[in-house]
C-alpha cells in the first residue's frame, strides 16, 4: 500500500511511519516531493495493516495496491476454475448451464411439474427454495426440510442436480444432505459464520453478491469460503441497489469482465432478481450470456399469479422454453453453447 | 394497496382482479377513468399479497398504501418507547445516553482503561466487540467469550451496563449472559434467524441499519424481533452506502425525523462508523444530537494507532472528554441533556 | 394519481381534496376503507398537480399512475421511431449502427486517420468532440469550431454522417451547420434551455442519460426536445453513478427493455463511458447488442496513451476491427445485423 | 500521483513510464517490490496527466495524491473566506445567515408578503426563483424578468439582499442587474459555460452540489468560477440521490466537515430540498446549524397548497418564525448566532 503523508510532515513523523513498517517486517520506500512525501509498503498482506497507519496523525491517505484476497485471485490460480457438480454438469466450461425452477418449493406437485418443464426445455440444474429470506415476518417462509425432500426427489426423477439456499449454519448441514449445490443468498453475503460453514463442507457453493457489496467485498466473502478448504465457489451477480426505481434492482453487468479478470471462479447471473419484471427477464438473460456468464439462474413457475413468492419475475413455461432457444443462439455467437 | 391496471384492460380482467380480492377476504374499490382503471384493496396485511397481484398480466403497477409492519409502527403505539436498560439508564427519555468504548475488546487492560476514561467523561453505557465482523478472513476476529468476560467485569467495576455484538444465534445466547444490550450489526440486518433469536430473549436489542437498507426495511427487520415478544428494540443509523467516497459511509440523518414519525422506537446514532474519520466524528455527533438522537454510540481508544480495528475513526480520550461538554450544550439547546 | 389521506382524516378534509380535484376539472374517485381513505384523480396531466395536493395537511402520500411525459411515450406512438440520419443510415431499423471515433478532435490528422480506421472496420457514423465538458478547468477543453471543420471534412471524405456534442445554446446553432447529429451530454441532461434549443432545430439529437437520472427523468428530458417540434431523438445509456468503484460507472442495461416498453424512441448504448476500461469495452458492447441497442457509440483512438482525453477507455484500431465481427455475430443471433 | 504497474512489468515498460514522467517535467520516484513496482509522480497538476498514464498497457492503477483544484483549496488560502454580500450581511463569519422566501416568484403580492414574513422572523437574505428548472416541460417555468423586478423591489423595501437562480449565460447577465447573489442550481453543477459566466461577473455565487456530484467534483466546479476571477463562492449541499425513497433526497451532512477541511469557502445548507417534507425541514435545519453551516436557505410560503412549485417542502409562516428561535439556540450552543 502507499501511504501519503500530510503536507509539511516533519522528519520525526516520517521516521515514525518508516519504523512502524520495518517493525512489521516490510521495507519502506520513501519518496519525498517538494510538498508531499509518500511511503510505499509493499508485500503480501501489507493491506491488513491499513487501519493502523490511517490512525496515525501524520498520515493523509492510504491507497491499496495489492488485493486483500488471495485464494480467489487470478494471481493465485491462472486458469479458470471448472466446478464439477455431477456427471456431465461442469460449470465454467464451454457449456453455459441453466439453473431453473420455482422461487419457493410450495408443494410436491409444483416441484415435480416445474422440474419436468425446465428439464424438457433444456435446463440442467433444478432450483427451489426451502428456507426463504423474506423482508416481512408475516410472509411465507418456506416448507423447510419437507421442501428439501421434494426437490431432491424431483431432481432424482428428472436427472438433475439440485440447488437450494441456506440461511444459517444448521441449514448448511441439512442442505448438504439433500442438495448438490448450496446457495448463500444476497442478504447473507457478510454473514461470516455462514460463509465459514459453507467452506467447511464439500458441496459447491453459489455465493450471491449483496445489494450493496462491491466487487472487492464479493471476492473477500468468497475468500472466507475458500480459506476453509472448499474451492468450489461460484460468484453470482443478482442486481445491486441504486437510485433507479423502475426495476427491482440494477444488474451490474460491468462486474462480469472485471470479476473474470480478477478471479478464476466461475460466474452465475440471475436476471430474474436482477430486473424483477417477468417480461424483461428474457432480454436481460441474453445480455447475461453475451457478457460471459458461465451459468444462468432463472425462476420459472407454471402459474406465477399463484406463486407464494416472486411471482412477478417468474417466467411462464412457454416463455422459458422459447427463451432457451434464443439464449443458445447468443451463446453460439460468443463461442459457447446452452442446448 | 392500489392496483393500477394496464390501459385497455378488459372487463374480464378487471373482474378477475376483483374476484381475487374478494377471495382473500377484502373488498375491492374499483375506479374507472377514461383510460385507466384502478382498484383499491384496503385492509390489514393487504400488502402481503402484492406479489400475487403483480404477477397478473392485466396489472400495470401496485402502490403500497399501508405499512407492512405493525408492532413497530406509531399507529400501533402512539407514545415513545422508553427502554429501561438498568437502574438510571433509560433510553428514549429526556437524557441522551452516550455509549462508548473501543471497537474491539483487545485486552483486559484496554477494556478497563477505556471504561474508566469514558465513565469519567460522562458516558453511561460501555461498548466493546468480542466477535468482530471483518470483511477479510485474515483480519483480527475478536477475543470471543474471553472478551465478554472482560467487558462484563469492566462494566461492573465502573457501574455501567454493557453492549456487545452478536453475529450468530449461539452468540445471542452467550451474550445474553454477559451483556445488558445485544447489538445486531449492519451486515446482519436481514439475517432473519438471528433477528428471531434476539426477539426470543429478554435483553434490549440495538439494531443497526444495513448499508443498503431502506427505512421501511429497517422497520421490517425490527418487526422480526418485536414479533417474537421482545419489544425493547433501538434503531441505529450508522451510515448508508452511496457514491460519495470522501467519507466511509453517508450518514442519513434525514432518516431520523422520518423514523420518529413512523415508529415509537428509540433511535441511536453512530457517527464513528457514519463518517469514519476521527477528526470529523465530533462535528457529526453534534448534528446527531440536534436531529433528535436518543443515544449516541462512539468509539474511543486510548491509542488508536495500535487499535486492531477501526483505529482511524476512534476518538482519543481527550477528544472524547471535550466533546461530551459540547454535546451537552447542543442537547440543552434542543430540550434534552447529556451530562 | 392516487391520493392517500392520513389515518383518521375528517370528512371536511376529504371534501377539501375532492373539491380541489373538481375545481381543476377532474372527477374524484373516493374509496373509504376502515382506516384509510384514498382518492383517485385520473386524467391527462393530473400528475402535474401532485405538489399542490402533497402540500395539503390531510394528504399522506401520492402515487403517480399516469406518465408525466406524452410525446415520448409508447401510448402516443405505438411503432418504433426510425430516424433517418442520411442516405442509408437509419437508426431504429434492423441494422445496428456503430458510431465511432476519438473522444476529442485533437488534430486534423487524428480525425482523418481515425475516420479511415473506423470506416474500414464497418462503422457508419463518425464521432468526435469539439467542445469537451471536463470536470477540471485546467484540462483540455477542445478545439472548438476548428474541430468541427475537421470532423465535417473527414465525414465527407469517408462518406459518414458525423456527430459532436453541444454544451450551450450557441453551440447547438454552430453544430447544426457542421454535424448530422447533435449530442447532448450526460452533464446537460437537465439543462432545459439547451434541450429546448436542440428541439427547435432540425437535426437528430442523441440525448445522454445523466449519471443520476432516472428512466422517468430521461423521458421527461426527451419530452423537452420533442415538445419543441423535433421528434428525432435517440436515448443513450452511458452508465449511472453507484457505490461500485471498480468501474468508471455502472451500465444500467436493465433500463433498455424498460425504455423500449415505455417509449418508441431508438436507444443508443455507450459502453466506452459505461465501463471506462479499454479491455472490457468489447465484452460490454456484446451485451449491449444482445439487450437490444439500436446503435452503439464507441471511442477509438490510434494511440490512446497520447489521447488528450478518455485514453483509458479508447479502443485500439485492431481491437475495434476484431470487435466489429464479434458484434455482428451477436447481432445476427438476436435478429439484427451490424456489418 | 502514484502509478502502480502490472505484476511482472518488464524493465522496458518501467522505463517507458519513467521517461514519460521526465518528458512532462516531473521526477519519477520508482519503488520496486518483489511483485509490484510503483512509480510516484509528484508535483503541481501532475494529476492532469492521469488519463495518459492510465492508457499505457503496463499500468495497473493510478492513485491521485494531490488535489486537482487549487484556488478552492485550504492549502491555497488558510483562513475562512468571508463573503460580504451587503452592509451587515457577511457569510462565513460568526453569524449564520438565513436565506428565505418562496421557491418560485409567483406574483408581486406573494413576493412582498413573504418578504415581510421572513424579515420579521429574522431572515437576512430574500430568495425567490424567476427561472425555474422543472423536470417536466409542462410545469410552471417561472415569471422571468418580471419576477426579478418583484424580488428586487421586495428586497429594497425590506432591506434584504436578494438571491435568484440563473440557468443560462444570458440569465447570469440579467440576474447580476437585479440580484445580490447568483445561484447556480444542482442541475447545472457541470454546465461549464454557465460556471465560467458566473466567474466573470462580480456578484457572489451560491453553487449547489448536484445530486450525483462528489465532494471533489463540487470543488472542481467551484474552481471553474474562481479561475475566472470571482472568489466569492458559497458551496451549498442540498441532498444527494441514493436508494432511500422515504425522503426526496439524502442530505449528506458528512460532507460539511470534509469540505471545511479541504476548502476555505463558506457553506450553505438547504434542508428544504434536502429532505423535501415540510414537517421535517425544521428538524434537519437544526442539524445543519449544529454541523457548521455558515448559512441556511429555506423555502417559506404563506399558502403552500397553492404554491406553483415545491409546496410540500415549504414552511408555513408560523413554523418558520418558531424555527428561527430554535435555530438560534442551537447556533449559540456551537458558538455561533442567528438572531
Amino acid at each position: 500500500m502507499i501511504i501519503t503523508l500530510k503536507r509539511g510532515a516533519k522528519q520525526k513523523e516520517i521516521s515514525a511511519v518508516s519504523d512502524k513498517i520495518k517493525s512489521l517486517g516490510y521495507k519502506p520506500h520513501v519518496s519525498r516531493g517538494k510538498d508531499v512525501t509518500i511511503i510505499g509498503m509493499i508485500g503480501e498482506y501489507a493491506e491488513k495493516y491499513k487501519d493502523a497507519f490511517e490512525a496515525m496523525d501524520a498520515v493523509e491517505h492510504i491507497s491499496e495496491i495489492q488485493k486483500p484476497y488471495k485464494l480467489a485471485s487470478r494471481e493465485f490460480k491462472k486458469s479458470n476454475t471448472v466446478i464439477k457438480v455431477s456427471r456431465g454438469v461442469e460449470i465454467g466450461a464451454k457449456k453455459i448451464h441453466v439453473i431453473a425452477g420455482p422461487c419457493a418449493i410450495e408443494s410436491r406437485d409444483l416441484m415435480f411439474n416445474t422440474a419436468k418443464i425446465v428439464k424438457d426445455a433444456g435446463a440442467t440444474i433444478l432450483r427451489g427454495g426451502a428456507f426463504k429470506p423474506r423482508s416481512s415476518p408475516y410472509a411465507f417462509q418456506g416448507l423447510g426440510e419437507k421442501g428439501l425432500k421434494y426437490i431432491e426427489a424431483a431432481g432424482r426423477k428428472y436427472h438433475m442436480p439440485v440447488i437450494s439456499e441456506a440461511m444459517s449454519v444448521e441449514q448448511v448441514e441439512l442442505l448438504s444432505k439433500y442438495c448438490d449445490i448450496i446457495q448463500i443468498g444476497a442478504r447473507n453475503i457478510q454473514n461470516y459464520d455462514l460463509l465459514k460453514a459453507a467452506g467447511k463442507q464439500k458441496k459447491p457453493v453459489l455465493l450471491k453478491r449483496g445489494m450493496a457489496t462491491t466487487v472487492k467485498e464479493l471476492l473477500l466473502s468468497a475468500e472466507y469460503i475458500l480459506s476453509q478448504g472448499n474451492y468450489d465457489v461460484m460468484l453470482c451477480e443478482r442486481g445491486i441497489r441504486t437510485f433507479e426505481d423502475s426495476t427491482r434492482f440494477t444488474m451490474d453487468l460491468n462486474a462480469i469482465p472485471v470479476l473474470k479478470k480478477l478471479s478464476h471462479l466461475p460466474i452465475v447471473l440471475d436476471p430474474s432478481h436482477g430486473i424483477g419484471i417477468r417480461e424483461h427477464v428474457g432480454t436481460m438473460a441474453k445480455a447475461c450470456v453475451a457478457v460471459g456468464a458461465d451459468a444462468l439462474i432463472l425462476e420459472v413457475h407454471p402459474r406465477p399469479q399463484e406463486a407464494l413468492s416472486d411471482g412477478p419475475q417468474s417466467l411462464l413455461p412457454e416463455q422459458f422454453s422459447a427463451l432457451m432457444n434464443e439464449l443458445d443462439a447468443v451463446a453460439k455467437a460468443v463461442g459457447r453453447e446452452i442446448l
